[in-house]
């Protein structure tokens, strides 16, 4: 798991973190054999199609990172057992998108059909009940009661946050604090989840499972707000999804939040004009951009999730032990690639 | 809990389960009270309006049933937080409602809104998502691992029983083998795991886990066949739905599958028309049940059921020590209320 130097970013993460998220593949492949054993045949057309998608598998990989970190002293904890635990936040992220692209009624995903559009409605709502089970009962039994307890608290945490952005829909006064409080809700607690469950596998003190939590949380924000910037700034080709789509739904993401903070009069005004009326918005993309660009809504946002992640990455200096620092290599690129991301 | 005789049935139900479900509800309450606490208020809303409905609290009755049906042994194991394990079941069914309501675009349930129908298709979906994560959180909190096996094993059933049905739905050559198929995932898996999970929380034996789990599914099954003929014969007063539900959307229950059995092939074959024409099906309910009541569809899946419910309740004749015999004659009552419920 050392990080191989002179070498590209991307060929330096995928030599760091590939055999561990072949692994996860591998672990994958085994439950979903499993566990849809005797299953009905169009459940498993629904959950292979749905969840064997590309997906870059960084939930699960932050579980395995945790434990190794936590688990220098304790080898009989890091075991592999761990993968086991880890595929459970693949399962209950993809039960997440079959029924948020349900909600959201969307087409595409990752340049592919949804599941709602490739299977309808039914499919992706029972699909992602499934998703939601396995992933419970994997915890529970591989974690313990204490992980499904974190657990739970993340998922309801999600549930909370879509209930959050639900009410906020048509509000176009929404705060900096209000924005945060959905992407806690719908990101960050899960990724938080992730690093806290990983770091109790693999036996740590509180201590270290506080501050693991704690990169989680400033993890998923800057995830989050890279993904919101991502819609505005994604190449489409790379994405799988149209730009300005938040926009569209007339949804409130930092850039803007930002802008409409620093703007003057007229220039909030129209902004606000913009988000707050459906018909402007059909015709309106290239004007918002031009209003968010000169107020610099996109510069800032990204300095505001390279501020989060140098938070992120300090909260880990506690791990000082010489057998952490090939792991704490892996952390700090991956915090890098959440950045750095393109898709 | 002594059966009290001379006294109408509902009477003597109401006198020997009154108190068990009066503390079901108390500890619902609790529960809600947590879990809410600090979550987003139309989630709340929706939480409250959809599981505080007047439900008959059947399967977690049945949990604390079966516990102290096997725990008469083990008092330290008969206490109040069974009361916790139960009420997961309750959350689970009303997760269940609130997705299958969405499936069918279903406006009304026991005479009022669904949830969907007051509060929106999202929030049904999440407000269900919530409460089948909490069902788990607390089966593998207070169950433990074994119990949160039976617990995704029945609600994966369910799932199962549900995509069973989706692909069965335009299918008029169910046979009985199909319908049953459907039945014990969509409803006798999970009334199956209520009283094994009940029984392990009591410290059963495995024979006496196995019988009330067998017991679970025949109960279950007989519950289902007179939820099928209630859709038929039900009043819609009492049932707070409109009569007929099942033919108009085609859907094939016992009654109609035991006549095509039995049927001339004139009959046969417009019966079957019946079913597979949506025009024919607006005006053809009257032609129907004629049809149905010719063959006694209607009296053979009685008599189905009932046989069923005998089948049950011999099971359970291996409690036979005295102190079991005032839980047997409630398991008795229920099994009379399956049968004869109206709603």
């Amino acid at each position: 798991m050392a990080v191989v130097p002179n070498t590209s970013f991307k060929e330096q993460l995928m030599q760091s973190i590939g055999p561990e998220v072949a692994k996860i593949e591998h672990a994958m492949r085994l439950d979903f054999q499993e566990t849809t054993a005797g299953a009905d045949p169009l459940l498993t057309d629904v959950l292979e199609y749905g969840i064997f998608n590309g997906g870059k598998r960084l939930r699960p990989l932050l579980v395995v990172l945790a434990a190794r970190l936590c688990g220098h002293k304790n080898p009989e904890k890091n075991n592999e057992s761990i993968h086991q635990l880890a595929i459970a936040f693949e399962y209950i992220h993809g039960a997440s998108l079959f029924h948020d692209d349900v909600i959201d009624r969307a087409d595409m995903r990752r340049g592919k059909p949804t599941v709602n559009n490739q299977f309808g409605v039914i499919a992706a709502i029972l699909g992602g009940d499934f998703l939601l089970s396995r992933s419970m009962f994997l915890i529970g039994t591989h974690g313990g009661n204490e992980a499904l307890q974190i657990f739970c608290q993340a998922t309801n945490g999600m549930i909370d946050g879509e209930f959050l952005q639900l009410r906020n829909a048509m509000n176009c006064n929404l705060s900096e604090e209000d924005y945060y409080a959905v992407v806690t809700g719908k990101t960050a607690l899960l990724i938080a989840a992730t690093c806290e469950i990983g770091a109790l596998a693999g036996g740590a003190s509180v201590m270290e499972q506080k501050a693991l939590a704690e990169y989680g949380i400033s993890l998923g924000t800057a995830f989050q707000i890279i993904d919101d910037l991502l819609d505005y700034q994604g190449d489409p080709a790379q994405t799988g999804k149209a730009v300005g789509n938040d926009f569209q739904e007339g949804k409130m993401t930092l850039p803007v939040i930002l802008v409409l903070a620093a703007a003057n009069t007229k220039d909030t005004k129209r902004l606000l004009f913009l988000f707050e009326n459906e018909n402007a918005r059909q015709s309106g993309l290239d004007e918002a951009l031009q209003l968010i660009e000169k107020y610099d809504g996109f510069g800032k946002s990204r300095s505001v999730a390279e501020s989060i992640v140098t938070k992120a990455l300090s909260g880990l200096t506690i791990f000082q032990e010489k057998s952490c620092l090939p792991v704490l290599e892996v952390f700090k690129v991956l915090a890098q690639y959440v950045l750095s991301r393109k898709k």
